[in-house]
Order: C-alpha cells, then structure tokens, then sequence
C-alpha cells in the first residue's frame, strides 16, 4: 500500500496549490511514488482522531504502514531519505541540501506567512495598513539576502533538490499576496524554473482536481 | 580538529542562553563531542566573508573540514545524525523525532519570535497594547495543543531526542517575554527537565562565560 497523506477536504486557496499538501504532492511526483490522499474537513481536523495524527490540528500529515508523521518538511525529509531524487548522494552536498530546507521553512517563510496572517486576522483594524510596509519590508530583507544567494544559478545548490522544493513552494505563496516577488528577477525566475517541473505539473493538477471536484456547480 | 560555530561577540540577551548558539552548544554536549566557537559582532555578520558562510547574516554556522552549514536545525540534525545521543536507532522513532524538530521551529517558534519582534520594534507604536493580545491567543493556542500531547510524558516521544532539544529551546525564549507558560505546567516541567540536563548547563555555561567575558567592567 502506498503512503497516505491528508489534505482540505476544501481548498482555501480554491486550488491555487498554496496548502502544504502540494509540496508533500510534488515531492512524491519527483521521486516517482505514489500516494493516497484522504481529505479532511476543518472540522474533522481538529477532532481527537485527526490530532493523534497531527497534535496542531494542521494539514498534511503521513502514514505508512505503523509510522505517522506531521509538518511538511519532515514528512518531505523522510521522502527524500527513502527514494532518490531530492537529496544529493554526496553527505556534504546532502547536508547542505537540507539546510536550505530549514530556511525555507525558517527563516523565509514566517515573515510571508506573519503578511497573510495579519492581512486575514487584522485588515479591519486602523493599524493594519501602518504595519504592511514593515511587513513587506521583512520579506524583502531576506528576498535580497536570498536573491544575492541565487545569483544565475538555476538551483541554491548544484541540482535541484528537496531544498528547492521547499524554498519555490515557500516563495509561491507570496505570489499570491504581494507583487514583491517581481522585485527580484532572478528569484521571480527560480520560482516558474520549479513551477515547470512536469513533477510539479502533475502535483499541482492532483491538489486542483480536488477543488474542481467540490467546487459548487 | 573540531566543528567550528559562530556566536554573537556582544550577546543581545545579556547571557540569558536565547541566542541560537545555545542549541548548537547544547546538542555538542548532548553527544560528547568538542566544538570551537569564534565570535562575530553585528557588524562583521552582515559582510561578505560571513554571508559566504550564513546567507541571511546570522549566527550560527557550523564548519568542519570543508563542509559548512546555517540554520540551527539543520546543524543540530547534522551533529545528530553523526553521532549518537539525540536521535533513536530505531527508523520509524527517528522519523518522529525529526517530526518535532521541524514542529518545534516551523510551528511552534514563529508566534513566539513574531512577538518578541514586535515587542522590539513595533512597542512605541500605538497599536502595539491592542496587538498583544492577538500575539498572545496564537501563542497560547500552540501551547495548549503541545501540552495536550505531551501530557505527563517526560520528554516529546520516548526518550529524549533532538525534538526535545529544539522544543524545549523555544520555550525558554517565551519565559523571557511573557508569563504564559506558567499556564500550562506539564510543558513548565518539561522546560525544568530539560534545563536540568548536564549537557544543557554546560551549554548554558559556556555561553555565558562569553558575555561574562566581555561585559563592561
């Protein structure tokens, strides 16, 4: 039996493929694994059986035969060490590999995830168009240190790696919030150079087809 | 010769044991094994020859031959993978303690560090009495769901392990700014449990003797 992750029953992002099922998708879709979704609802999820699997009451969360794990970067890390294809065979370069996977996750991912949160959870308030341009100023801080980083390279590290995955998934997200991506050539570059992955291809038309499915006619 | 780390020259928090270096320290002592440490100041961190080696400009980073790595967790699963004492043998155990080394930093830490941020930079700012709150529920909602789980356990998952290190490590950041831990005493313990580990007063020991070192006379 292949693995079985959990993903929204219904979409937030009406399938734009920013919940972190995909990236736990794409990674499956580049070590050529199959998987099983089970969907979850909102409410399901933060329900005693869902919290055995996941003490947060988040999305995605892995089971395979007797193991269960949550958080998307470990789940994508046990991937990776079980099936080639996201981490170099060279320990050095597969350390290295992996530390870009905790900066993506973080350090360049919580200032994105802090803009969306507030423009949720505070837009009404007086104070919340005073705070977005310290918000945007944040992200942009590391965009440039990430930028300087990535220089032409295709990829932050020879080949294209777990470390990638996880940092163009992370970057993706504040397409969708901010055109501050477009500040950065290279990066705006680095994240349609992933996007093109026939991997992610096919990651990103199996999260949307959940939502077509649903979608209200 | 030994890893080398980097840790701040001037320490931010007086010696209180936050900066990340205290976790890097902690997990050497956790697996018996020297480590150098050499000092860079706020300045020197934002220059080339640092940004070669921690893009983001930031400390820690780990050199040892030449291989060199950033970001704590990443260092921390480094030294565990390569020497005994904070990952278990056991396959499926070692996946699930990786499973809260990533929760401890991408889940639970960034509420945390979000409002120590604020409190830094956003204090003089009027709204900053009404956004504590909102700080404080998102906070306060992960610890609940972490209390819940660890229940009367000692540590995370079995025995202690890299996850604990990291978790317990992002508690303490939170007795430093708020109260709010005391709300829940089984995680209150557990941080006590952690702190009274040998291996952890070395680590808090040894970077202290720093700022000890340094303080004005």
């Amino acid at each position: 039996m292949p693995a079985a992750i959990t993903a929204f029953e219904s979409s937030p992002d009406r399938g734009a493929g920013l919940a972190r099922d995909t990236r736990v998708r794409w990674a499956f879709e580049e070590v050529g694994q199959p998987y099983d979704v089970r969907l979850v609802s909102f409410k399901e999820m933060k329900e005693p059986a869902h919290l055995v699997l996941h003490p947060f009451g988040q999305i995605p969360t892995y089971e395979e035969g007797n193991l269960a794990l949550f958080e998307t970067g470990s789940i994508i890390l046990h991937i990776a060490e079980n099936h080639a294809g996201l981490l170099p065979a060279d320990s050095n370069a597969r350390a290295r590999a992996i530390t870009w996977m905790f900066a993506a996750l973080n350090t360049v991912e919580p200032p994105i995830v802090e803009r969306e949160a507030a423009s949720y959870m505070e837009r009404d308030n007086p104070w919340h168009k005073h705070r977005l341009p310290i918000m945007d100023d944040r992200i942009r801080t590391r965009l440039s240190q990430l930028s300087a980083r990535l220089g032409d390279a295709d990829w932050l590290d020879g080949a294209f790696s777990a470390g990638d995955l996880l940092m163009i998934s992370v970057l993706l997200r504040l397409r969708y919030s901010s055109p501050m991506l477009d500040e950065f050539p290279n990066l705006a570059t680095y994240v349609a150079r992933g996007e093109a992955r026939p991997a992610y291809q096919r990651a990103f038309a199996a999260q949307l087809a959940v939502f077509a499915d649903r979608a209200p006619n």
